[in-house]
């Protein structure tokens, strides 16, 4: 490849990072819609630039064309999504690079629906738009894991939260847990709740902890501008009490298990599922395309066992709890075979404690 | 702080760093004695270098004034440990520098026997030379671990490795444990035996694993030139078979536990103490500065409880094995008061595995 294709490359990419960053500001406002980024260049400066920052808002090429106005007559347009094709809210965004003047758009990733995708591509390249499709694809395709797996299948992506010692306990055998991991460590989770589009719970964490599972914080955000993750609660005995503090904000818990009328007075939505994998489902239904578990050793478990988890999330404490405390996993295996592995995908220190990304191998479960 | 200091100090450090590097070379054949490295510098110019690489040979120092030669006179000595001042198996070394005419000297740690720390420095300035202590020190200490502590106090430094698998579990209740961390982090464990004066196991880990404990094979090193750990068996009811793979080499085999004169006419040492605290004096008093501890769940435990452990290497794998399996760590606690809590000093991903480098607080204990 000549050093000029080389400098080409580079440039795009350079030009895609920049989108990629913009896309990231809609992290935890834009759901159910994806994240998506733009910026316009021409001859070698930066024109316009935008991202989606709400559903029912304008997407992130509009507001590009926008601020770049003119000088978008020849530009080139970087997207961090294929740009859409079809009416809804707004008018598709393949159109309005066209009309704008566009003469070359570089896109990270297709369009993950299969009934869509290649149309917006389609649009701009009969309009004699000049199309690359892929650059920074892997670093895009992070920015909507749960979007970009639910349009391709029927699931949402599925992370399941755990935390423990060393010695692979939860808390002692009293309940007593508070706390294992350090403030850095429990802050961090505020982000991933942040990010998902519902939070699963089992009935008995939310008996013994009377937790909320809210998003209360985040670094340098207006927590008021996110979208706050609904609430799940796996009940099958109808045990969830009315005084619940989950249910001082009840429009945004769903439960799963008997139907309930006060709860259904209430304004809770109650999912009339049998299965963990019909739940999931269930939860894709309702827009919900990321999903964080944060349970028990059970319920985790049981996620695990089905194989119905994409990452888990380990917070590891350096710690000794001992072997009367409660364990993480739950389940009993006889053989090394048996094992439940995964793979490392990230280690990262947080205060004295590890957060690990496992992606489980499903194939040796 | 002018910046001509600073230039100064900046250079000082680049010489003691390639002093340290040196010293390095060293790390598994100069035992007992310690790790040392030697440049002499003259004019910006680096003129002589030198490292010890065995006890019985010749100091760092000697090496680099013999390369030196003429050249040493007026030049700057950057030395990783306090000159000696004693007539040893060599002479001493800070009167070589002073023979040799050398103008400065510049010492990253002092000399940790407090009897004789600051007797190399003395004759040094007695003899118009000057003399600066303390640069790169923390960085040179590392070098030296077991044998700083042992100087200063009666006891080595003691590591305890464990491997265990992200719930906390070493091997299946059966006891197959084939394996759970992969090639990468079991290989570098031959760099910990290496470094060690002693490799202390129990007997229940040599009758299952029929173990040697010894060194095999070490990246670019060259096996037959490094110090062999003694092999310490804790055997207190006289169990090792005198057909255990360990007493091949019986020279380099101590045991703690009753006297038997089938291991003594082997030439078995054969240690009389009764507590783990008693072993490891003694073993200091047989120039045993660095030891490393590959034991069960039991003896791991006891040594942590005992508070005489320095570091604990602890290799995670990213699976679970389940409730049945065995634990790592046999103490029973009730409440979150009485866990033992390490300070997570480095976390370095090996292939598929984790390994923590984890110092107990004992104030926690």
């Amino acid at each position: 490849m000549s050093d000029l294709n080389q400098d080409a490359i580079q440039q795009d990419r350079m030009w895609m990072q920049k989108a990629i960053a913009l896309a990231k500001l809609g992290q935890y406002s834009t759901r159910p819609n994806p994240n998506v980024g733009c910026v316009i260049v021409k001859d070698g400066q930066l024109v316009g630039e935008g991202f989606h920052p709400k559903a029912g808002q304008a997407h992130a090429e509009v507001f590009a064309l926008q601020a770049a106005g003119e000088k978008a007559q020849g530009a080139t347009a970087y997207v961090t999504l294929e740009p859409c094709a079809h009416y809804g809210r707004t008018p598709p965004c393949a159109k309005a690079l066209v009309e704008a003047g566009i003469a070359k758009v570089v896109i990270a990733c297709a369009d993950p629906n299969p009934l869509v995708a290649g149309k917006g591509v389609q649009i701009l390249k009969d309009a004699g738009v000049v199309v690359a499709v892929g650059i920074c694809e892997l670093e895009a395709k992070q920015l909507n894991k749960g979007f970009l797996k639910a349009m391709a299948t029927d699931m949402p992506y599925v992370r399941l939260k755990v935390a423990s010692s060393l010695d692979g306990r939860t808390a002692m055998a009293s309940g007593e847990s508070k706390w294992i991991t350090g403030a850095e460590a429990r802050e961090d989770v505020q982000h991933w709740r942040a990010i998902s589009g519902a939070v699963i719970t089992g009935i008995n964490t939310v008996l013994a902890d009377d937790c909320q599972l809210n998003v209360r914080q985040l670094p340098d955000v207006d927590i008021t501008t996110i979208v706050q993750p609904k609430r799940v609660v796996l009940d099958r005995q109808g045990r969830l009490p009315l005084n619940a503090k989950i249910l001082e904000v009840p429009e945004t818990v769903m439960v799963m298990g008997p139907f309930r009328p006060e709860l259904a007075g209430l304004g809770v939505v109650q999912l009339e599922v049998q299965s963990l994998s019909d739940l999931l489902r269930t939860l894709k239904d309702f827009h919900i395309y990321d999903v964080l578990i944060e349970a028990g050793a059970t319920l985790a478990t049981a996620f695990l066992q089905e194989q119905l988890v994409d990452e888990m999330i380990s917070y590891v404490a350096p710690t000794f709890l001992g072997q009367s405390a409660q364990t993480m996993f739950n389940a009993k295996f006889n053989t090394m075979a048996e094992q439940l592995r995964f793979k490392l995908a990230d280690v990262t220190q947080m205060g004295n404690d590890l957060r690990l990304s496992l992606i489980p191998l499903q194939e040796t479960v």
